[in-house]
């Protein structure tokens, strides 16, 4: 290879220049990916060198050139034809996080253009494509055009991601995930923020996760994640900002996808928990501000119904029957409160990985899901309850998950004699 | 994979312990060597570990282990049953280190079993089977049972190591070799150990070289890996002692295939140069020793002319005609001495470079090799020189070769005005 190849980069020298933490040039980074796309760098010598970033890091211009590299891989969007500012949001994911829902109408209401490309779960987090699903009729994969329609039209559209953006992260990210170098920042900030800037969008909000239910659970990781995405989208000319957000407690009350729509459609309508009411109302302004309207009144829309009418359009654009039930678990299962006292511990992640035993997420890709199968939470840590009230219920189609669901959650609540001190949901805005 | 394999362990798991600077466990060593062996563990998720063991390292238990579990991976030689006691010898590799060739059959000649299992060379280092090959007729595939024989009867075998000796070590080498984890001292020692273990020898005597011409130039490096084999050959029941040599400036005065056969053939006769007959009476006094004649008077077996006897019965044995020429190059090119003065610098590495270049090492495995090509040196070190002397001849059999072999040596050598300080050549014996 060494002595034959036309191609300008020997691969061995630049895993050894991460190896012994150096920097990778610009031009070496592009070929880098360059030749990894098109199959040159072989998987095990990417796979070397992932583990070499993981363990040695990677400076600001080399995550930039990282993520401009993938980008380059693929196709892009362009919304600038659009008559409307478009925003784009994005989290990193918890349990029972559902913002993505009532968020896209309520910011569109507005009249912005908010298109969100997202993603089925695997593992504990559910996928927003998911929760949607649960709709009887909604279509996740739409054309572009459509796409475009959809946001000319309603403004809000949340559909499938095409393969075509970014295409060597794709390839990256799932090499990265069984060669045990997933939880690392620069690769997670160039993997997330690739996909978002070839989407095209002006504007984005990170809603950047810690806590036991987050994909990064240490806070200070977190903010550093949260950190290198904002620099990496001022880099690359997207205004972007981001929220810290506490995920240490399951989001809102519910954890599944028809259970989560269900509750969407309560904030939507005005109502729904405090703190999902709260994360939505604190990204929408935020977007908003990024798209020029710092004093939109973000609250009026969600109690008139503006919001509401941009969810039933946008839900309607895609197939799906806004008015239509939503499905339910055949089974359920309550667990009560064995003392009086109040809630003092409320863990998410134990919750999530219920949730997702009851057939609420996947293992592996191809598997299905169950609309209706989750956990409902009857009470929040700091609610006083009394002996003998139901604390949650299980919800699935198939009963014999209910064993390894109860056992995901064993331990993880707690009921005490004081209510705990009560948690900041939103802890920092990161610009 | 993680859901419905009856494997025991999860290899992510495993790469996440090293990733974070923890040890593998014996049961998990010997399961990730054997599932590397039959493919379940891919070669992608194998780099990763490599990478992550290259920059956290490992304990000696876990080094021990996966010598110990490669050896396990093929089928091991046993030469208890030959009435002598075999002592094997291995060498980190240098420039115009030549030493295995008058070594075996110098040893062979007290009555001990010498099996040398060789390679070929690739880089700037040569390889001792690529220089026997430049003798008409010798060959380097031999059978078991023909290497038994020889043994027997002559003492000393210099042949190709089959595939059968540790194969996982094969193929983790070769991964190594495209994913930047070559010099990493666990796994060199591994690798070499647990190769020199499979074929059974009971004593071995290391040749740890450091400086510009070697695989590891630091010198405490180069200590670490000579203790680490010497421990691991220990822990495995080989009586293991190791030499660390200083492989700053070439070995004698000939770097190339048959340039070397050449001055090994000067010190089978009693003659050669200096350092050459000093690491070779060095490493025959240590593998004696170990085979229990510690006052053998190896001197006087280079100067009676016994060693040489044993090395054309050890040639012979394998079709090598011991008295035919050795090839010589169709063109030589002279480089003379500038200025006269004290030769003051001779880097190794250069002018294993320059070697290489005019043919006599190979760019990848499948290339051929000159057996004439080479560099002769005419002056070493702390020799003083007049101008218009010759320093050193080229030789090759493509004179389009001469200007980047020229090019490598270039600032390699210098003249000064008074002689350098005496280099040691033995610094260390590390047992």
């Amino acid at each position: 290879m060494s002595t034959t190849a036309v191609e300008p980069f020997d691969t061995v020298d630049l895993i050894r220049v991460k190896r012994s933490g150096g920097a990778l040039s610009t031009p070496q980074i592009d070929w880098l990916i360059d030749a990894y796309t098109r199959g040159y760098v072989a998987d095990e010598q990417m796979s070397a060198l992932t583990m070499a970033i993981f363990l040695n890091g990677m400076e600001r211009r080399e995550i930039r050139d990282m993520t401009l590299a993938m980008i380059a891989s693929g196709e892009t969007m362009d919304f600038r034809s659009l008559s409307k500012t478009t925003v784009d949001k994005h989290s990193t994911g918890g349990v029972g996080d559902k913002i993505t829902l009532p968020l896209a109408p309520l910011v569109a209401s507005f009249g912005v253009a908010v298109p969100q490309l997202s993603g089925r779960g695997l593992g504990h987090t559910g996928g927003t494509l998911d929760k949607l699903e649960s709709i009887p009729g909604w279509q996740a994969s739409i054309s572009n055009e459509r796409m475009r329609e959809i946001l000319d039209e309603v403004g809000a559209v949340i559909c499938a991601a095409g393969s075509g953006l970014a295409p060597a992260d794709g390839k990256l990210y799932a090499l990265r995930d069984i060669t045990g170098t997933v939880e690392c920042i620069p690769l997670i900030a160039s993997s997330i923020m690739s996909k978002k800037i070839a989407e095209g969008t002006a504007a984005l909000v990170l809603d950047v996760k810690f806590g036991s239910g987050a994909f990064i659970q240490d806070r200070a990781q977190s903010r550093l994640l949260a950190q290198t995405m904002v620099d990496l989208g001022t880099d690359a000319g997207v205004t972007t900002t981001a929220l810290l957000t506490d995920m240490s407690v399951p989001l809102g009350l519910t954890i599944g996808n028809a259970l989560e729509v269900r509750e969407s459609l309560e904030v939507l309508s005005g109502g729904g928990p405090a703190d999902v009411r709260e994360l939505t109302v604190a990204l929408a302004r935020e977007m908003l501000t990024l798209a020029g309207q710092p004093d939109a009144d973000v609250e009026a829309a969600l109690d008139d119904g503006r919001a509401m009418d941009t969810w039933r359009r946008m839900i309607e654009a895609q197939g799906g029957d806004a008015s239509a039930p939503l499905p339910t678990a055949r089974e359920t299962q309550v667990v009560t409160a064995p003392r009086s006292g109040f809630l003092v511990e409320q863990e998410a992640l134990p919750f999530g990985i219920g949730a997702w035993r009851l057939g609420a997420g996947r293992a592996r890709k191809q598997d299905p899901v169950q609309a209706a199968a989750g956990i409902e939470l009857h009470a929040k840590p700091g609610d006083a309850v009394v002996e003998g009230q139901p604390l949650f219920t299980l919800h699935t189609d198939e009963p014999s998950r209910f064993a390894r669901a109860l056992e995901a959650v064993e331990g993880a609540w707690s009921i005490g004699n004081a209510a705990p001190a009560a948690r900041t949901l939103v802890v920092e805005r990161i610009s």
